[in-house]
């Protein structure tokens, strides 16, 4: 389908700069761009492709001046990012296919209901007495353990595993390789050295809207349950240990790991291949720096950084005198020769 | 089943304070307590909420003393972690249903013995030449390779891979999503700039007892065997690569990664991401903080942290002084301005 | 099989010193030798098992000289880390068993051409449109998404997970539970507080010759692809975002991060458990020690370590300064001292 840059404007409240008539037919990056792409601008440090891009129009924010000329058809919008999206959204709902039924050979155990509308791909594995919602998608090779539930149209991306007694709320995204309630790492040392295994008999909850990135974990609690709040998005390979709570809309970035009984507020930011150790509190609205290493509860909003983490400041602070250091070993060394002299 | 504090105390070997009568149905973290729940006191930071919970009785230590009224009956025993964990063990044996037989369609090669207490889930795949242990249990949708051995009473969780060749000894747990056996990462580069693989014809033997988190993976050697010895507890993620050998009874918490041929010596304690690099010894007994960069030999019991780790007390030293940076920047600049003076 | 030294001398074109009619009938690690056996020795470090092995042959370079009596016979060669990868290569090329046709169950759509010399294992999945290459082996539990395309001669060990669309080239091999092409981690806030999702809809192409570890993650773009260039090796544990570009004959340790839109040159090496910001470009051959954290752009050929990563020789100065800081605050002391008394 094409449309006019006119008419792609008309559709997202913008407003045209340049030839209206050019043909829109796909998307592309601004620095792939190719002629018949619609592009945009969103992040300053992209702003010199728009003199090159060869895409045939590229959405930019109202207020953007351009210091060169601009081949491209520019349109306006308020948030250049959130209007691609809610155009690649419409894409992407007149393209997809929507899963309905029930593949085989798949094994749904007895008296587990299947709704109508829901999806169970081949090879899908769905143990007894779990309570399938409306609308689900369970794709291939995807595992349910017994009692588990599985709210109104999740969707449980292929392999993904969800051992016995979890629950993933209603438009829950779990990608493949997720693992949801494995055993908790609890082990107690016995006398000779060994170490004796304490059963992890709790379970994982998985609030509404939360997703779940690829190959992640969520361990089950020891007791109790281990919780991911409403609206809360975790990228990949991320650790979430036994007996953890995340709180609403808290997002995190890929390699992340908590430790156990860790408790992390609403609104978070954690960036990547960060590590919370365990059984503290991460106040609402904090922001942790990836590669950080967290050993303190926060205050909300606190921002911070570095292992161990502080306040963004004082870790930015650190940083500029250890690059100093050099400095400061000469300046002591001239220091003493000048007392020696005296 | 609901037992009374006073009979709880009895099958614990504990003593009661307060109500024997309160009846006791189910278990509560201490901080979610709820009536009908046990809970327990065992790390020091979560005292105060014993004034607080709701739970009708706790496990705490002998010598412990309340500073304020508790409302909770306090059952009195020599240490409640392992107490609690008693009883969970209890709970679990009674309530666990215990996985038997072939599910069906499931792919067992030709001449492979499935002992008749052992269990093969839907869709797992046992490889030609396999051998499964009695009491084994295959969940769903695992993978075990031609040639592999899979001990007694091992469990291996639904989706885990087992590359050929290798060993899975007694009374293993193996979680979700976690590879063993996988091509060790070898490569000779080649003269034009692109790397040759070097073929990874050794195996992976996990000695009995080991326990493996989700989604962690341990590569086969490149010649002989990468080896996992009795008793290793190893948390999620973790990576453990070609011809590594870990010592008995090691922990390693999550996200940790060794490089190839690292040999790490048998009760360490390994905390979270930290990294080791390839070739070198970790002796018996050490202790290595979370995020450590380890690229060196260490002593037995030796206690190491930071990157690169160095002992205990050097890297708390080195906080300190980093912390004091500033200061010392100040005093040098005072000396300077004292010292033109004169 | 079994040859003598001197054959295998023959064979590889090398020299023999000492017996030359001992029996070779295995390979075994220098420090694990045993009679029957061949060893190797390339790493320096490994030198002095050559005085102890019991294997009764090692391959050591032309150069090498011996410092004491040596038992084994010695067959000398230009290389012997690659002279044995040949060899390893032979004997894995003699006992290999060639996976081919298709197991049952498993699911093909319809419409979807198996090659006769393809290998399509039990419980794989391959989706609508899907076109899969002459000699590809498909492992069981594989899942290959609509309209995926597999090349010819590629490997997907078992349980991989391809999303629909996404591209592997010819002789790629990818390891077990690395999944490709699931979302993007990309999410606006909107008022409220909570994220709207936005839409994944590029694809990932792994161009030919890619090696990707177990339990990897690559990302699909948000528009447009993420790209794996020819020759890349990355090992376990990997994270790559959406819209990464990883250049030809890259290689990368286990547990990296790339962030989202990061570009990385062709012939990099990349230590383990690195992080690596967004939208940054690292040049051609730049070299990354492990664990650093890289959040700038880097020159052809740069070595860089640390967090955030600085040029090798000035990381190693700041190690050396650090080191030395409890004595520059002594210094500092005594300096103030000395000026009080004057």
């Amino acid at each position: 389908m094409e449309l006019t840059a006119s008419q792609l404007a008309a559709l997202v409240h913008g407003d045209v700069e340049g030839n209206g008539e050019v043909k829109i037919g796909t998307f592309a990056k601004i620095e792939e761009g190719h002629p018949g792409a619609l592009s945009f601008l969103a992040n300053p440090k992209y702003t010199h492709f728009i003199y090159s891009t060869e895409s045939s129009a590229v959405l930019v924010r109202r207020d953007f001046v351009a210091e060169q000329p601009v081949k491209a058809t520019l349109i306006r919008v308020d948030d250049p990012y959130s209007t691609i999206a809610q155009l690649l959204e419409m894409v992407q709902e007149m393209t997809k296919i929507d899963k309905r039924g029930i593949e085989q050979p798949s094994f749904v155990s007895e008296g587990v209901d299947i709704p109508e509308d829901a999806y169970v791909g081949a090879f899908a594995y769905v143990g007894k007495g779990a309570k399938i919602g409306r609308g689900a998608k369970i794709y291939p090779q995807v595992y349910i353990g017994d009692g588990c539930e599985v709210g109104e149209d999740a969707i449980l991306y292929a392999g993904v595993k969800v051992y016995a007694g979890c629950v993933i709320g209603n438009r829950c995204i779990v990608h493949s390789g997720a693992v949801i309630g494995a055993d908790g790492f609890g082990f107690a040392p016995s006398g000779d050295g060994h170490y004796e295994k304490i059963p992890q008999t709790g379970n994982v909850v998985l609030e509404d809207d939360v997703e779940i990135g690829a190959n992640t974990t969520v361990d089950r609690a020891m007791m109790g349950s281990t919780r991911i709040c409403k609206g809360v998005k975790l990228d990949n390979l991320i650790q979430v240990a036994h007996n953890c709570h995340i709180g609403d809309n808290t997002v995190m970035a890929a390699q992340v790991g908590l430790a156990g009984s860790s408790k992390i507020g609403k609104q978070c930011m954690v960036g990547g291949q960060v590590g919370i150790v365990g059984h503290i509190a991460i106040a609402d609205g904090t922001q942790i720096g990836a590669q950080s290493g967290v050993n303190r509860a926060t205050k909300p909003g606190e921002r911070i950084m570095g292992a161990p983490a502080v306040e963004m400041g004082e870790y930015a602070r650190s940083l500029v005198y250890v690059k100093r250091l050099g400095k400061l070993f000469e300046q002591v060394k001239n220091l003493e020769k000048e007392i020696k002299k005296q």
